[in-house]
C-alpha cells in the first residue's frame, strides 16, 4: 500500500470513528471538509518515509502517527482562516470552513481536530503501549504554547516579530514533529530526527512565502497577496523575491545532509529528494527561465 | 495537602512548564487569566475524590488527571465565551479571556489549553506507563465531537436540539470524564465509574439553568438571563423554575446511590454529601425558604 494510501485509510477511519448520534450533523460535515479532500499531506508522508526508513515494526502506529499529525495541520487552518485571523473565504480550492459552515463550527471543528489527533493515536495504544508517551509529547510540543504552531499564530498579535522564530513555530514545528514523530511510532529516538524536519520545515516555508507572492491562486487553491495585506512576517518581505528564492535553493540543498544514520538511510535520502522538486513550485521554475 | 492544594498547584506547573522566550507574552497572559483564580475547582475535586477512594498510589498521576480536566474545562469556558458563542464579557468576576485580549488569543488561549491538558498527562506517564492510554481515551471521549463537550456546544448550532443528551454532551461527559479518571489514574476500571459522573454533571447542569434564572450576578461572576437571551436550551425553560428545582433535589439525591464499590467507599460518600450541600445554590435555598 502507499503512502498516500494509508494516510487516506487511516485519516478516513478516524473521522468515521468520530461520527455518532450524539454528534450534531453540521460539526460532522465541517469536520469532513477540514480533511478531505486534502492538500499535499506533505507531512505525515515525511512521518511515515521517516519510520520506514528506522524499519518499522507497527505500521498502523506510524499511520496513527501521521495521521494525527495531519489533523493537527487541518485544525490549525481552520482556526487561522477564521475571521480574526486571515478570514480566508478559500481552502484547497473550495469554501474555506468558517466560510461554508459560520464561525461557531469552524471554531468547533478546530477544536475536535485537536482532540482527534490525541484520540488517534490511543487507537494503536495497545501494540506498542510505550510509545504512546514520547508521541504525545512530540505533537504537544509541536502545537503547544510553549513552542509550537499555537505560540507562532500568537506572535502575529504582537507589535515585535522574529521572522525565523516565527517561521520555525508556525511551520518548522509541525515538520520537526513529523520526522520526530515518525522515527518516535517506529521505535527509534526521535531526538535526531528533529533538525531534519525543521530544515524541510524551513524550505516549505520559504516555498509559501514565495507562492503568495509569484504563486497561480488558481493552482494552490487560495488567494496570493496575503502576507504583505495582513502584514504578515515573510522571507520575501525580508530578503525580497530573489534573495528568499536563493534562500531556498540553499536550504534544500542541506536538506539530505540532516538525515541521520538509519537502516533505510539510503532510500529515504532518494524519497527525500524526490519530494523536494515536487514541492518546488512554478514560481521557482520561473527564476530558472 | 488538601485537594485544592494538590490542584493549584499541578495547575500552576502545568502553566509555568508552558512558559518559553518562545512563547508570545499576549498568549501566555490570557492562558493565566483561563485558569487562574478558578472557579470552585467542582470537576478536578471529584476527580481526587475518586482516585482517593480507589486507594491512589501514584498521586501525581491522579493529580495530573485532575488538572488535564480543569484546563479542558477551562479551555471549553473560553471558546464558549468567544463573540460567535456567547459574547460573554464576564467570566468569574473578571473579564473573559476575549474581552480582555482580544478574538485571535482567546481562540488560541483555548486552543493551547486542549493542548496543555494532554501534555499535562504526559509528565507523570513514566511513573504509571500503562495508565497513559486508558485516561487519553478518558478525555478525548470528555470533550470530543463524538460524545463530548464540542459536540454538545455544536447542537447550539443546529434547529433541533434533545435537551437531556445536549446537557449531558456539554456538561454531563466531563463529570463523567472526572469520575472515570480519578478511577483510571489509580490504576482501577473507570467504566463502573461513568454513571456517578453523569448524574453528577445532571444537577450540576439543572443547578446551572436555575442559577441562570434565579441567580445572583454579583456572587457568579457571570451575567443571568443568558438562556433565555440566546435561546439555549435549558431545565427551566423546559420545566419551569419550580419544576426545576424538584428536578435537582430529586437528583442529588441519587447521587450517592451511584457510588461504585471500593475500599474508600464511606469517606466518599460523606465527601460527595458535603460537596453536593456546597453547590447548592442560594437560589434553591429561597425555594426552602
Amino acid at each position: 500500500m502507499s503512502f498516500e494510501e494509508r494516510i487516506e485509510r487511516c485519516l478516513s477511519e478516524s473521522v468515521e470513528a468520530s461520527r455518532s448520534a450524539s454528534c450534531p450533523p453540521g460539526l460532522e460535515q465541517a469536520v469532513y471538509q477540514a480533511v478531505f479532500p486534502g492538500g499535499a499531506r506533505v507531512r505525515p508522508k515525511i512521518c511515515l518515509a521517516v519510520a520506514e526508513a528506522c524499519g518499522e515494526d507497527h505500521p498502523s502506529v506510524s499511520d496513527a502517527a501521521a495521521a494525527a499529525i495531519e489533523l493537527l495541520h487541518c485544525a490549525s487552518l481552520v482556526h487561522d482562516d477564521l475571521k480574526c485571523f486571515d478570514d480566508s473565504p478559500i481552502r484547497r480550492g473550495r469554501p474555506s470552513v468558517h466560510h461554508a459552515f459560520g464561525e461557531p463550527l469552524a471554531v468547533l471543528a478546530g477544536d475536535a481536530l485537536i482532540v482527534l489527533a490525541f484520540e488517534t493515536l490511543t487507537r494503536v495504544a495497545d501494540q506498542a503501549p510505550e510509545r504512546l508517551a514520547p508521541l504525545v509529547r512530540i505533537l504537544t510540543e509541536a502545537v503547544g504554547m510553549r513552542s509550537g504552531i499555537i505560540a507562532g499564530q500568537a506572535w502575529e498579535c504582537e507589535p515585535k516579530v522574529n521572522l525565523d522564530e516565527y517561521q520555525q513555530l508556525k511551520t518548522g514545528s509541525l515538520f520537526a514533529a513529523a520526522t520526530a514523530a515518525g522515527a518516535a511510532a517506529a521505535g527509534a529516538d526521535s531526538a535526531p530526527w528533529l533538525a531534519l524536519g525543521q530544515h524541510i520545515g524551513s524550505a516549505y516555508q520559504v516555498v509559501d512565502d514565495i507562492q503568495d507572492v509569484a504563486g497561480d491562486a488558481e493552482k494552490l487553491g487560495k488567494p496570493i497577496g496575503q502576507d504583505e495585506a495582513r502584514g504578515h512576517p515573510s522571507s520575501v518581505q525580508e530578503m525580497g523575491l530573489d534573495g528568499a528564492r536563493r534562500h531556498f535553493k540553499s536550504v534544500v540543498a542541506g536538506i539530505v545532509e540532516k538525515i541521520p544514520h538509519c537502516p533505510g538511510e539510503d532510500r529515504l535520502r532518494a524519497r527525500m529528494i524526490e519530494e523536494s522538486s515536487k514541492f518546488l513550485p512554478d514560481a521557482l521554475a520561473e527564476n530558472a527561465a
